[in-house]
């Protein structure tokens, strides 16, 4: 059994963490850190995992495999000392993510330089063998994970790409504050972040592609769909046949149906799941072509790829305790 | 024109409020006082009240006829003074609802008991000539309300009620708060309240019933479901008939259908108005009859009301600036 | 391996039933007949499904050892003779869950009289032994697991409670119509049912109490909120010892918490798992007792509680396939 | 007193204008028309609009001095003659929005092409001079009038833009079919249409700008949201210098704050309402203006445009009975 531990454990894909962790046939929960709620029932924050006799515990030394930090940006890096040499690291936030120099674009100062280079971009479908051998491995954000796979087929193809993205309020986590609040929240289109958004940073350095991303909020809680509008002259044979590379990969599936209910991604039939829908359209008389992609954002956009990470960096088969199917309806 | 101020005006109530009263034909705002937001424009924090030019200002003397104080309860006892005598004062908290002996069992001490039989409660159909005299108005709570007009008619066939309360989250007001956030809001059934409700000492007083309420909170923003069940032995033309007294009520309808999309009240087809959905069914083999009550909380539940208490003190149509229909489907 | 086949495969409960027999350890599905999706591809119906490559066929001779049918009330007892015998049979409709008497007076004629006996009621908490024996099953209504579990503790203590429930809109399956269409079923509260529900009949059978049930329609997908009010002189010491009979239940838990985001049982956090949550208040003051009983009403309250009997009858680990916990947030 | 019938009035449309017209105070309502509830009360349908005592006629001859053709598209050029003539019309298909070129690109043949040119498209912001003086008014289209209002103002910069538009369900009338049933619109980000939507005709008529539209559907009843991305190398500046042109129209308002709830234009803050809100944003340094545009559909993108209308063509100030707030919180 790979013994796991988990700091930061009372946000949202922490908690989801647990979930996984917890139903996963080859791993054991040694410890949930949280400052926060030291001493608490996991429960009282996580209601769903009532029953289950777990508590929070201060941080320490921890006896544990793997160590998943779920800890806000900024602050991996300043604790990550105090976790990575004895157990393998897999770090949630935005610090290890990116190189330098983009780091400084997109986020700013970064403490510990020289570790950059030490973590492995955690996207196991572009990067499945240096997960293998990783000791440290940085989880990508969730909307990078929907945009990267649906790009990198088409990374030659083109520059640039205009992203519009729809989340979910999970997305934004415990964080309070009045617009997250149900009243405001609620029935809303809002727009949460116009340009220049952090994640464009991973998707430049994984395919090369500038893409522009504009994300809005609407009333969901989980779930993220990407839309991506490209200049491509092509025609779908082609577009169809770039994203049949994905047709070995466990969680990657292409949507695009002429009948159904769900014809293109839809976060709604993903529920609970780490499948990370691709789909696409051609709109040939004006080159350009639209790109779908839609994930649950705790599992395929968070605590899943990072449990598949786990899976891979320690031998496991890739799936496991992950081929869940999605709830469906929510 | 009347000169009116609201104390309090940066919460859901006040905003609605400043809505009502700019679209009155015979008032005008002359204060919106905010602590909190003391020189800040108003459609920073009611951004449908956007392009007004309206600002808050702090506490100050105010020039009004009439002052909407729309501030916590425990607060209006407190400030009353400031703000009674040179102006009618009409108070959304519960402060001045009750007489001593009920506040005391429901709230606890209080500070101005002296005050509390200069205060006529403002539910016009039952008080409307007290409410026409009246210098100093306490404005229902939103539960109360609901209930008690249905109940009334009823007051002498039962001694007490079980009601079951389906809330939104803008009665909980602009609190912060982990349980109130989007994500932990929305797809909820959650019970608020399990007994001994605040607002049962407003039913007990206007109606003589001990009804017992349980509320619960549903991913609604706006609006307000009471189902009341009552032991008694009758039949349909009987509750019919004593209904019909709200007959001549500009706000209360009776909603009972055989067909369509709304056979009884629904708060869905209540939104920005102010009328009070009244509907029965009768279990004539249990002698049981089941109320139904509902209304949009922030209207006939809170600021509605209160301009409705508004009018019929300075002697103007009741429905003055309240005819507005329902906006529907939202 | 139990071969598994599920006619009324289309509907939402039958989807949920698919999903539970692919993932389940010991059982695979044979056959998914729909009439009217013969054919088809599972997943143009159940989007959740795609990717597991299965087809609906039309009736036809099974090759199953147990056989779920999903269909609507009034249609098991017309093809009953189709597929009982060489399997066993859980029914999902109403058409076998209480004696003729009662059958006649909240359902009308009853065409197959002579196998009601046959059938054992499928909530294994009461029935757990017959279930284990049992050819054919009757599967519970959902409202009838809430509440049935909630007052079985309590049956000699009342004769009758009310009972208000709150309920999604996939209870009502996939009927068209206007009143379910999104526009009007977002953001309502509305009556479903006065009194005099069906599954009053089955609450009685099991437990002596005469329920008086009202449904609400509030907007939401998945779950179910019972809420029951019963004259019952008593404290929480005894309420509390009276529900420890289910403490080595699996599937259901008390949930009665002074702290943390959940202290009574809500929908909300059961999405997807096969708990039912059962709480409880004391209004001591006034011989009152109000429990609440919450499910994921295509689990506990379908097909969940089907593969538990299932498994009983199989004579399996009673909570083979079903262990998941709850998905949260959603 | 404009004497005021709506032909379709059973819509969501439909039933928005008679709302606006009951309120209306200088037009009167002198019929309803709706084949399929001809007899019926109105408020059967449009709950909302309950005690106003209206009832549905059947197709008739109108005494009318305007009549609002609230049909299908299709249905308008078929039964044109029936009302054009004596009265005014004011359509709300999309029969007589654009020139019979675009029309046979995006819809197909048209029966009465001679038609066309006598139709005034009624955007009042565009063409407030001609709708004036028009007999026959094409009442644009809700996406149309989102997009084309923001994009005008740039129509000499851009040659095409990427619109990412946001829906609620209301747009899609009463339509039924499962894809439209609560259980699977709900918490849906849906792609309802990829490209070569109809409503790009109007834009590119009206501004020149071949706009590519992608339209989502949210879990929303009420409100559209649209996102556009052009290639403008110019900076925040200059893109307000352009919007400032509609400084003096009363239904457009520019939305772009640094502080407060809402800092760029939400549908979730216009509902009932007829504003438009525009904003933007310049991401100078890749030659790139987002610019934002929102509104209620059935107002300002449906029947509170067609009221605008209607006033203008018959000398009234403007924004008679459109100077309403929205309501908020909902």
């Amino acid at each position: 059994m790979i013994k796991a531990a988990v700091v930061g454990a009372s946000g949202y894909i922490g908690g989801e963490l647990i979930r996984l962790l917890w139903e996963h046939p080859e791993a054991e929960i040694t410890a949930l850190v949280s400052r926060r709620y030291e001493g608490e029932k996991v429960h009282r924050v996580h209601p769903n995992l009532r029953g289950l006799n777990l508590r929070f515990t201060g941080p320490k030394e921890l006896d544990a495999d793997v160590i998943f930090l779920s800890v806000p940006h900024g602050t991996s890096m300043r604790i990550i000392d105090d976790y990575a040499g004895s157990s393998k690291v897999i770090d949630m936030s935005a610090d290890f993510r990116v190189p330098l120099e983009l780091y400084r674009e997109y986020y700013g100062e970064h403490l510990r330089p020289e570790l950059l280079e030490e973590f492995v971009y955690g996207l196991p479908e572009l990067h499945r063998d240096e997960i293998r051998r990783a000791e440290l491995i940085a989880n990508p954000g969730c909307n990078s994970t929907a945009v990267i796979l649906a790009l990198h087929p088409f990374r030659d193809l083109v520059d640039e790409a205009t992203v519009d993205l729809k989340v979910g309020s999970s997305a934004g986590g415990r964080k309070g504050g009045l617009p997250r609040m149900h009243p405001e929240r609620s029935n809303a289109v809002r727009v949460y972040r116009t340009h220049h958004h952090r994640h464009e940073a991973e998707i430049l350095n994984e395919t090369g592609v500038r893409a522009h991303l504009t994300v809005h909020s609407v009333d969901l809680v989980r779930g993220l769909m990407a839309t991506m509008y490209l200049r491509i002259e092509s025609d779908r044979r082609e577009i169809y046949r770039r994203l049949l590379g994905y047709l070995k990969e466990p969680f990657v599936r292409i949507v695009k149906d002429r009948r159904g209910i769900q014809r293109l991604p839809d976060p709604k039939y993903l529920i609970g799941s780490n499948f990370v829908d691709i789909g696409f359209e051609c709109d040939e008389n004006n080159g350009r072509v639209i790109l779908f992609s839609a994930l649950d954002n705790l599992m395929k956009g968070g605590a899943g790829q990072a449990v598949q990470n786990m899976n891979l960096t320690f031998s496991l088969e890739e799936t496991t305790g992950l081929r869940r199917l999605p709830i469906y309806p929510v």
